[in-house]
């Protein structure tokens, strides 16, 4: 990966390219072509790219220039207007298949709550990448299907549990955004039917006529999640860094401490996801709760170079059982490329480094990556059971 | 810069080193001579030293022997006796001069509010640095200076207004300190001229006859803060570490969520000061919002060598176009010397280790630390219309 | 310690390995012998750990593999099988007669206060790791021995006062462990005999014929604060991580501002112990409080191969004579030595590359390693005197 590669490093990297990981949390690749303004859009958390400046003058913009560049046959650090000049030779179809494909992810865990018109579905995916694709099914955008065909707030419980169990039949996994929509300082305790009927009532009258409802009151949320408990799924979490949509700071896994308590008992695995800046404080929570896990995706396709910092900081405090690999990627396929070899390269950098120090036996750097990018989503997630 | 600096970080160094920067906060550089107890004072944020320790065991004291000492045409490491007997040898004036004039800043933007008469003003520091001052201006400053000459509440917000428009007729920028006097969770709202008044008159009410009345209401501070945006110039706001006055935790840049997202119509720049430990979260909020921008001035030079991690994380979420450098130095020439020789490092450090790995292009590179270290001010604060 | 150790790395270990460290926060070791799952419990902050997993695949996990299997006559990266296999062959006395004399500590600052029946006392550490040990006594701890010996809360406040004295009259410094009782956030004011005999009446009552009271009533955990206070002794507050009791938000020490203040004019050392993931904010408290050290033992164990970015974050804002070594080690004799071996690892790592870069002498490398790992603890708590 670089020059000056020491020889553990090397084998490692081997290592690791041959295993194919278990992207837990990732969204579909983009169905059509962009331009470079659709691009840059795609390529930052914020709403819009200001005229004055480009996207490509950051950690993601340069990180796709070196490596996504080389895999559309452009030499390393192309200038961006190659590079989208070359993406639309070769056509989104094209684009998809040699991005996706060249990941090294063996299967990837569809989160498909958030946009799906714009994107493949799992049918797609299945498709363009070659790989197994399973489905996680996002609370908030069930609830917000069942509010278009519900009437009363009495008759709201129970119609959302019955679709929560069609919809989720076939699925791996639950999302919750409830950070997005209010934050984890929410009441920990499961409300009672009445208390959401009450909240749907609300809910219900102020939509009105909306066909786009958006559920943001915390009842509704932890209703959802609680339903997510009992349906014994594991449950993703987003947490910390977002879009300008968030309060970062009430996405701070700590707050979920006392919700992460009170699911204790009920032995359904709770994922947080992304968690930068806090995810030494997610590290904390995946060692002294059973059922708690946590990876640091978004945060290390954003952080570009410097992600190596990112992942290294998440192997700290948790035990090595409870970190997953995931990309995140929504959209553009230089996502979910890039969170694949990023995380690769960061994983890399620190266990070849503990290797070559004689601190780490090789043996176990491998088993450790191997844990992390593959098999701890496989047991939670129960893949080969599915 | 150490002996066994690759080629591109040699390459690099001379690039930086032939870039004027823009210091986009600091203060003027001591008037007068100062002993050794006078200059351990002003290297810390603690409101005094105690007798039974020396600041030079730390972080900025072991950099002032370093860096600094060969200025004075001492050996590196010189030990702190020997360094004050050759500062007071060479006094004040030949010591500002020497260490502004290598600084390698070729515009500074002053920021005039702080302990004014012990400290070069734009005068005096565009004689003996040699460079292009600007000024920047303290809201607070104002505010108090008003209330000297207000005697009740309703006058107070017209006044105030006035006063700014006047005290920043040549300004490019102003300055807040509300995170000094109340914190960041301040009500976003603009109060009304009304709730001015009322606070208004708490206050002279308070202040009575005191001739150094202190502005610490959060009607008035964020009074403040919207006259600034009004007067549609850039504001600064101090950020994170600071003296022994601010509550750390109140200083998180996050809890300005919700004022930054009002602040968004009016396309003001907010432009967050130093922010240590917080500097992952500012860039968050510079990715996110395309008014916000950071800097991590102040905790570059206290943290000494470990900088180079201050200034890393500050190249993480937010694009390139948003991050700007300061030494944020108020009294002894070494921090301004500083600011900047540490600043050059922490980004040769970087980003040279990138574009050794073959990461970065050397052209990204240099460009990239042009826009932090000179560009991004001259777009921010217009200095080329100036 | 590592095959391309740089010559001043070198010679830093030596001057490192020749200092006997001053662990000012420390627990008991093992009486016992443990089998494999009762080690995995001592090597985690979790209340267990489930079937499913071990605990040694964990950063320390892994360094009880690489660094104590040698003192046990093992090959590093023994498996956990023959380590626990080689334990039991050795026993409990001989692993801790090993590990406990090569881990260069030459005094311990023992707490007694948490499972004192599990592990050696002030007499025992004594004999089996032939270092000097004194006493650092836990205020929650003798508190709610004197609840099981009052019956009214009127008599409450007297009865503490003279046990704590009767209790601390050969110690050196007190503890408190109000982050995890109630979190940092609580009431910075002394509480009056009254409030404290009101909250004294509730707890007995409560606790009624409990004989295993348990403090959390924030008057009583202040009053206890303001006890030591005036009992003048150095107080050790635990900060940050800890188990799964603590809802860790609520132990950053940022939140303790305001008690810092109102101690300050008592000249009443606060040692903030741990602090992990906060060590930033601590460094900051300590450059502007006179009074407040800081250290980040526990965080250091855990971390592992990840410790030295730990320490190095230590070495940021606070002035050196304010940093401070712990392990705060219980149970596994393996916890003393990897605390005292990772503490020097990472401090020859963070000031080695320091020293090699021409940025620190090599003689103030030492004098720092010195202040940090002795010579602060021996003039906090006036170990010369004792």
């Amino acid at each position: 990966m670089s020059p000056e590669l020491p020889l553990s490093a090397a084998s490692l990297t081997e290592a690791l390219a041959a295993l194919p990981l278990v992207d837990h949390h990732v969204h579909g690749a983009s169905r059509d072509d962009v331009d470079r303004a659709g691009l840059e859009r795609m390529l930052t958390e914020a709403d819009d790219v200001p005229e004055w400046m480009t996207q490509f003058d950051s950690q993601i913009g340069l990180a796709v220039r070196r490596w996504c560049a080389p895999v559309l046959d452009l030499p390393p650090h192309a200038d961006p207007d190659a590079y989208l000049a070359r993406r639309l030779d070769l056509g989104a179809a094209e684009v998809n298949r040699r991005l996706l494909r060249q990941a090294g992810i063996g299967h990837y865990l569809l989160e498909t709550g958030y946009k799906g018109e714009e994107i493949l579905g799992v049918e797609g995916m299945a498709e363009v990448s070659g790989s197994r694709i399973d489905e996680v099914v996002r609370l908030e955008q069930v609830m917000e299907q069942v509010a278009r065909e519900t009437r009363t707030g009495a008759e709201f419980p129970d119609r959302f549990r019955r679709a929560l169990a069609d919809r989720t039949a076939g699925a791996v996994g639950l999302k919750s955004i409830v950070a997005y929509r209010y934050g984890f300082h929410f009441d920990p305790r499961r409300p009672t039917d009445a208390e959401v009927a009450a909240a749907a009532d609300r809910w219900l009258e102020e939509t009105g006529a909306n066909r786009e409802p958006r559920v943001s009151d915390p009842v509704l949320l932890r209703f959802g999640l609680w339903c997510g408990v009992d349906r014994r799924l594991p449950i993703q979490l987003h947490t910390g860094y977002g879009d300008a949509d968030v309060q970062l700071h009430r996405c701070d896994p700590l707050l979920l401490t006392d919700f992460i308590r009170a699911v204790q008992p009920h032995a359904v695995d709770l994922l947080l996801l992304h968690c930068y800046p806090y995810q030494r404080n997610a590290g904390y929570l995946a060692q002294v709760f059973p059922h708690v896990y946590f990876d640091v995706g978004l945060g290390v396709n954003y952080t570009g170079v410097r992600s190596d910092a990112v992942v290294a900081e998440s192997l700290e405090l948790a035990p090595f059982s409870k970190v997953l690999f995931s990309s995140d990627a929504w959209g553009p396929p230089e996502l979910h490329y890039l969170g694949a070899l990023l995380w690769r390269r960061g994983m890399v950098r620190a266990l070849g480094s503990w290797v070559d120090a004689g601190e780490w036996a090789f043996e176990d750097a491998v088993r450790v990556a191997r844990m992390i990018g593959r098999d701890n989503a496989r047991r939670v997630y129960r893949l080969d059971e599915a």
